[in-house]
């Protein structure tokens, strides 16, 4: 009989994955896996820590197949498992709501300034220049989401999932991403359209993955090109923004503003110039982190290993 | 031939309400209306200084109508003109959009935290409490709109152009009014329900009208009702809310939090207790103030006063 083990470092109903010839067992992601489940053919991970991973590499031989819940494989890859015996799949998916809903957040932080609310109402200062009348969707200005046009740049699944929410709110949506074509409506381009597209931009939505090839994607020659009210809000992978040359934007007043929920290093560096750079919003990596639906995704992924089908959102 | 006057203080298209017998010409909102055109008819108002419409008042003989654009007629009823020989209609409807997208990002401000977050940005300290892996929708917190009970008290136009945005992101919508009943699919009750409702809240978001009806409404036994976690938002008038009560609870941590975006007094008295109340989000008046077819509504009324049909938002 096969075995799997699941993390307790989550709300996870086993129930749920019931009705297979599988042994289902709980673990700790912050121990190293007890010896009598180092036998273990199946793991599902969640916040393990480097530590636990790193030990199951090495102590987990009959390890046939991973099932991150994480959106990326970056923390299994990294500990050593051998991709090539065994099969390593992500929660890509589970995170969609989630980070649609706090990436949302940072927008209308962004075009309604609470931010800056906030810094007045800490010195206990009306910020009286915020409200009152105040002119409609004045031009070369993020003031709100309707008319504004937004870029979502890395078009997948979180994109299509927050798109209608900013389609309702009036926002004119359009996308990058490797392959161009229309998804869900939408008319998403190809990264070589850049150059025509980021001076029309009032909002960059950047929703990259971390690897090499997006590694400062949003360099200084792109954020030139963006308007002097564009915000950008990065919920993807902080290594593709050139943090130095988003400081320096940010500084000389070149840009409206960035949020960013990621960041090249976490936590963010002590000396980082990004602290206390105009308009910037941050925030801890808060945009995911609670996976949504994991038992329905590994229920369906071991039915497929079961059956030897082809697994979902395998890497 | 009649005489309208639209005012300066904001972008209004004088050709869009052409085509009636009517002459048209813009004034300024914050001087007295100048000598040759006291004859006006019709007083088109957005954000006029008290003293032009206490002027106005004395000065405009002719007046059959007055038109404002704010949300409601406060205004103009305190400067003193006739109401029983001046029509008074309100720009109702205007601003139900800004005012949605607002309050929108006020309740993601409480649930995702981000006025946390600043407080922190600006200490130079990572709050790392607040990302990184997360329980999902963890019972007795409000962190999310998944799933929340949100229940708005002033169930009007604003409430039924914010509710399907709510409704998207997963919240469970209720409503309470004077007049119970089913609206747009969303189930209203009558007031004599708030003891039922206010202890299955997680967000309570008021938009009720100024009113001496209205007057503390929110006051310290309703407050009681609420759970520890619920969250208050308040975009329509301060006065519905005890504050001296809020404050209490605030500081005692008998409810979550509160974002405000009106206050009893405006701007915010120098010594409330409000601008230092924990989890007391401030901001100054500004869901609404961008009125968003102004034009459209004048020309509609202007069409139904001269064929001497009853007008809209009239009061």
């Amino acid at each position: 009989m096969m075995k799997l083990l699941y993390p307790t470092s989550l709300e996870f109903d086993p129930s749920r994955i019931e009705g297979f010839s599988v042994e289902i067992y709980p673990y700790d992601v912050n121990k190293v896996i007890p010896e009598e489940h180092t036998d273990a053919d199946i793991l599902v991970t969640w916040a393990n820590s480097a530590e636990n991973l790193k030990d199951a590499a090495s102590r987990l031989k009959n390890l046939r197949w991973i099932q991150s819940l994480a959106a990326g494989p970056n923390d299994v890859l990294n500990a050593g498992f051998d991709a090539s015996k065994i099969k390593i799949t992500t929660g890509s998916g589970l995170h969609d709501f989630t980070v649609t809903e706090h990436t949302l957040g940072l927008l209308l932080v962004a075009a309604r300034r609470f931010y800056e609310m906030r810094d007045y109402q800490l010195q206990s200062k009306w910020p009286g220049h915020l409200g009152g009348p105040q002119p409609d969707r004045p031009a070369g200005a993020f003031t709100t989401l309707r008319d504004a046009r937004v870029l979502i740049w890395g078009f997948g699944n979180i994109a299509k999932t927050l798109t209608p929410h900013l389609t309702a709110l009036g926002a004119k949506v359009s996308g990058v991403a490797r392959h161009p074509g229309v998804r869900n409506g939408i008319e998403v381009y190809g990264e070589d359209k850049l150059p025509e597209l980021l001076p029309q931009t009032d909002a960059l939505v950047m929703i990259l993955p971390g690897a090499e090839s997006t590694r400062h994607a949003l360099n200084a020659e792109r954020l030139k090109l963006l308007p002097k009210h564009a915000w950008i809000v990065n919920v993807g992978r902080g290594t593709s923004v050139d943090e130095d040359a988003l400081a320096d934007a940010l500084e000389q007043g070149r840009i409206g503003g960035a949020a960013l929920d990621v960041f090249e290093v976490e936590p963010l560096q002590e000396g980082s110039r990004l602290w206390k750079a105009p308009n910037l919003v941050l925030s801890p990596h808060a945009a995911g982190g609670r996976p949504q639906g994991g038992e329905a995704l590994v229920a369906d992924n071991l039915r497929r290993f079961v059956a030897k089908q082809e697994l979902k959102n395998i890497i």
